[in-house]
Parts: C-alpha cells; sequence; structure tokens
C-alpha cells in the first residue's frame, strides 16, 4: 500500500482531522496523483452531517443521542471529488498519462465498460453503478474509497482527464464536479445563440452555469433572492436579473425563459421557477438530491419539462473542459490551505463564499 | 334563455338526475348545438365526487358527515366534455358554420384571445385560464357552464370543430378530450417513424394513444398490469407489451422507450416508469392531475423529462380531427342511452369499459 495523508471525518463528530491514509498499490491502469487543489462542494457537507448524524443515532443513547457517538455508526470518510494535480507515478499500461503530466479527477474513478450508458460514454449513468470518488465501493477489492481532501489519490487512468494548459489549476478545480454538472443541461437541452436561459441561484454551480451560458451565447438572467446580486451577476455576464421575492419581476419574467437552471441547493417549491419556462421549455433541477414534487399543472400549462442532472460522463467531462479552456472560464473560488477545511465548510453551510472553496493540499507535504 | 334537458348532480349524492337547464340566448358568435353523443371522461367522475364530498362535508354534522349533506355545499354540476352534435342555430356575425353542420367541442369553450398563449393557438393554456366546457366561469355573464350531458350546448364559434366526413360521430366524440390529450404530447415530442413509444395503461387515454402513435408510424408497446391485454394490445396495433407486474420484463424494457406516455389514472410512483424511458427521453404524465412526486435520481440517471399535458388548443385540435380522420381513428367505445349515466359513471369508477362510454344523448328529447 501507498502512505498519505488527507482530512478524514470518523462520525464522532463532524470535524475533520488530519490522518495519515493508505492508497492502494497501483494496477496496471492506475495512476497516482498529487493532489494540488480540490474544491469544496455541497455534497462534501451533506456527506460529512449525514455520517455525524448517523454516528449520534447509533452511537449515543437514548438520553444523550444529541452528543454525538463513538464512531461506530459510519465508515470513516474523507470527502472530495473535484481537484486537480500532476501525475507522479503510471501503472504498467498506462499510455495516456506519464509523470508530470497535469491531470483532472471529477467524482467518479470507475464503471463497468460495458453497459449501454457506459459503451455512450455516460459512465455517470453506469447500469451498474459507477464508482464514486469517495464513499464508494473499489470495483475490485471491495474497498471504500477515500476522496480528494488528501495529498495523493490513485486513480484508473480513463477516469483522469489531461488538464488544458492555460486553465489555473486551482480555479479550474470545481469545474469537475460544478462544471460538469451544469454543462450537461445546458448541453443536453441545446442552448446556444438565441436560447433564453435563467440560472437561478448564483452559488458554486449556478455562476459556473451563467459563465457558460453566456459563452454558449445564450440570453442569460439570474433569478436571486437578493437584489443585491445584480452587480455580481452583471460581472459574470449575466444580461438580466429577476428578483424571485419581487412578486412583480416574478410575475413579468412568466413564460420567459426556454431552459431555467435551477441551481437552489436547499428544498423548494419549483412552481415558481417552473412558471418563468416558457412553453415546451425545460427546468433543470440541479441542486439537490431526493425527491421532488410538482403539480402536473405546473407541468401541463405550456407543455414544461423537468430534468435533472448530476456529473457528466468521460466524453461530456472533456468537452465541457476543452470548451471552458477556450473561453477562459474558470470558477470564482478562494483558496484556502487545507488546514482550514472545517472552516470552509461551516461557511459552505452558510453559504458564505463566492462562489467555490478550493483547499490547497501543499499544506500537507 | 333557451331551454333543454340534461343530467345533473346537486351535491345532495353522487347521482346524476334528469333535470330542465337553461342556455345562454345566443350571443353573435355562438353557435347552438344539439347534442348526439357525449364521452364519459375520468373527469366527470372526479367532479361528481368532489361536489357530493365536499356536500357531504358541509351540508352533514359531525357525527353524520357520512350521510351526504343538503345540497348546498356546491353548485349543480352538469358534467360532459367531449361531445359531438350538430348545429341548430348560429348567432349572427357567425360565417364558419350554419345550421345542420356537425360539430365536435372539446373541454375549452372560451379564453382571452389576447395573451401569448392565446395568440399561439394554445388556448388551453390561456394566461387568463380558458373557459371550461362545465363547471367554467362564462367570461361574459359569469354564470357557470354546465357541460355536454344534455341535449343542447351553447358554445361559441372558435371553440366549435368541424367534424370530418367519414368519423362516427359517436366514437369521435372521444377524442375531443381522451385523443387530443394524448396527440398533445405525441406531437410535442416529435413522435414518428422510428420512435418507440411505450403506452402505460389501456384505457380511454391509453387505447387512443396506442392507435395514434401506431399510425404515426412509432414501435409502440403497451404497459399494463394485466398479461391478459396482451391480445388487446396487439388488436390496437402494438407491436409489443410489457406486463409491469413482472419484474424481469420490465428490468429488460429499462431505457428502452423515447418516449412514455402515463394514463394510469390512480396516482402511483411513477420510478418504474420513468426507468423505461431512454436516454434523454421523456416520461408524459396524463392520467390525473395533482403533486406528484419523483426522486431526482430517476431523472438525473439518463438525463430524462417529466412532462404533462391535457388538453390541446383550436389548431391542434383540428390537426389532430384530420389527422384521425385520415388514418380511420376513432375511440373503442360502449353506446349507453344517456339515462344510463349513474351505471356508466359507476362502471368507469371500476375501469369497467374498454374502452370508453359515450352517452345517446336522443332519449333526452
Amino acid at each position: 500500500m501507498r502512505s498519505t495523508v488527507g482530512w478524514q471525518v470518523d462520525g464522532s463528530s463532524s470535524t475533520l482531522r488530519r490522518t495519515p491514509l493508505e492508497r492502494r498499490d497501483l494496477r496496471p491502469d492506475d495512476l497516482a496523483v498529487r493532489v494540488d487543489y480540490c474544491g469544496v462542494c455541497h455534497s462534501d457537507v451533506h456527506a460529512v452531517s449525514s455520517l455525524s448524524a448517523a454516528s449520534a443515532g447509533n452511537g449515543g443513547n437514548g438520553g444523550n443521542g444529541g452528543n454525538g457517538g463513538n464512531g461506530e455508526g459510519g465508515k470513516p470518510l474523507v470527502p472530495g471529488h473535484e481537484f486537480t494535480g500532476v501525475v507522479t507515478e503510471a501503472g504498467s499500461a498506462v499510455t495516456r498519462f506519464a509523470a508530470g503530466d497535469p491531470v483532472a479527477v471529477g467524482n467518479i474513478v470507475d464503471s463497468c465498460d460495458e453497459c449501454a450508458m457506459c459503451r455512450a460514454g455516460q459512465e455517470n449513468f453506469c447500469h451498474a453503478f459507477p464508482t464514486l470518488t469517495y464513499d464508494g465501493v473499489d470495483r475490485h477489492d471491495g474497498s471504500t474509497t477515500l476522496g480528494g481532501y488528501s495529498r495523493e489519490y490513485v486513480v484508473r487512468d480513463r477516469f483522469a482527464h489531461p488538464l488544458p494548459a492555460g486553465l489555473d489549476p486551482a480555479a479550474a478545480a470545481p469545474l469537475l464536479c460544478a462544471g460538469i454538472t451544469v454543462w450537461e443541461p445546458l448541453h443536453a437541452l441545446g442552448v446556444g445563440p438565441g436560447t433564453r436561459v435563467a440560472v437561478a441561484g448564483l452559488g458554486g454551480l449556478g455562476h459556473l452555469a451563467v459563465k457558460i451560458a453566456v459563452a454558449l451565447g445564450a440570453d442569460t438572467s439570474v433569478v436571486s433572492r437578493s437584489p443585491g446580486k445584480a452587480d455580481d451577476a452583471r460581472r459574470l455576464g449575466a444580461h438580466g436579473l429577476v428578483v424571485s421575492t419581487d412578486p412583480d419581476q416574478m410575475t413579468d419574467a412568466r413564460d420567459r425563459f426556454d431552459v431555467v437552471i435551477d441551481t437552489i441547493s436547499a428544498p423548494h417549491d419549483l412552481g415558481p421557477y417552473l412558471r418563468l419556462v416558457a412553453m415546451d421549455g425545460t427546468l433543470s433541477h440541479l441542486g439537490h438530491l431526493g425527491p421532488v414534487t410538482v403539480e402536473t399543472t405546473d407541468l401541463l400549462v405550456g407543455r414544461k419539462k423537468l430534468s435533472s442532472a448530476g456529473s457528466g460522463g468521460r466524453l461530456a467531462t472533456a468537452a465541457m473542459l476543452d470548451f471552458c479552456a477556450e473561453h477562459g472560464i474558470t470558477a470564482d473560488i478562494e483558496v484556502l490551505p487545507s488546514a482550514r477545511v472545517n472552516e470552509a465548510l461551516d461557511r459552505l453551510r452558510r453559504n458564505e463564499v463566492r462562489y467555490r472553496f478550493v483547499l490547497d493540499m501543499s499544506d500537507l507535504d
């Protein structure tokens, strides 16, 4: 096994602690990657919270469950699924990469290769379920994957992407999850010149959706609760702002957008956002997983569609990275030394970031 | 006012009773129509049940609310919104129709004419809400509309459609609601030669969806709980049957259909039906109104879309009627004298009809 170090939460609390980690010895098609920058995604917050909640429930007793458990409630977790770094070693069968190559890795690190989805380059929809970058199950040794909040990651070469020249490695890291998640629906829905796009929610996903939609030539607006986002929206290239707390503005915007990209991370009523969708248009719901409830009439009236998206396959990820390199698109980030990971998670819980935290892993050396 | 007679429920029970009715004197753009045949739609069952439930709640007291109320709970209701008949008189400004013309009327009898949806010929999505054929509010005199379970209907000429020659007037009546409801998504989703269509539920909507999809050239399958529907499916022209209660068949059918038309009238889990949808395909949920809940991942995996539909605008209705005339498509019906309306509603509640009841109104003379 290979030794490295990372930021791990064991379920006894929601605090990540610096911990020695093991990585597997390289298989023939593996790369060892020195992780330089790892983005902090809302999924990471959820995963950490879920683990500590589960542990509290299992480990505590009836009277003081709220004090947290003893760590037996869940497997230790190392989050992180959007990172960039440099190849340090390549397995014997690897031909695409060599030591020294800059690479980027997203939230999928393996898939079955054989199902219709994998054959179509949509490994994110693998019928046998893709191996997630953290808290996934390795298809060969059954181990639990540990994520990119660490100094080294070992990844199957197919799931590493060359990082295009010209993209800042820190600011590019969030492209691998937030970027591909918004790219997928924008691309699948044919967004281009003349398409009227609204982006609801201006966070990690939303600000990249605005940049990419604008670069695709779409007439792009931001929908936000706060009129104070007008300057930010404009700076990101948006052509308009709809303030969702202003009923008049929401009424004026009714049926006005061919595509609404809903990146709001908290569960919310989709009705007001579906009403912004133009006839035969689509609302793509990206902000959170879990069940969503819609009124049939909100779809029926105007023959609207509801879709969702999350991450992307290898082909789409490569296309997204090329597009972003061509248009100079990266995330707006705040870089923190990885030792401040707990602060980053806390502030992300309060949405206090414009627009993505990226951890600098060099302090782990 | 004009006098006619129809089948009305007053809320004191769910039994429709033969009742004298008034129709308005003709406005310049009105037609008087002798109703010959009126289809019995699931909506009619719901409307009757809702009225009697509301009356029971209002009229009863705490202890015996279940005995039914005193009729004060709701306005009297005359259902019926898919009918055919003959023009008996035309208003002074009417040029499209004359006495003696065969016509068909659906579930919309007026709209604002001015909003973007009306201007686009999608009066069913009128921003000011279309006037429904029954239990709607007349835009001019504020009266409550009374439906087609009657011998005469007075309708604005724009919302009457010439009944194409060659379509049996009884079997064509259901086209005006069930037919247009399935036509809309099939048309909007571009169903044609080579499209793989699954129709879930083989009732009034479903059997017409099969006929129309087949006539559009689609590779059409039926999804039904019952293996006994195989012969029916084949007779309607379907190329395959997926038995939804057979897990193996449902697994084999995963990701196999570009379009799933879900006509199941009871609330149900959409997950199994979304999993039949192919990548980038759409499930159109038609069977009932109200909220629907979907798991985001059922949309996300395969980038699938959820839509809905209900009735259609004037242009689509005319196109659907032309298409059905060209392809000889009408509903499979069981005609009952209108005096047996309560039996029809009871049997429809139990889905005991293949596939649509049509009331013959001539017994009201």
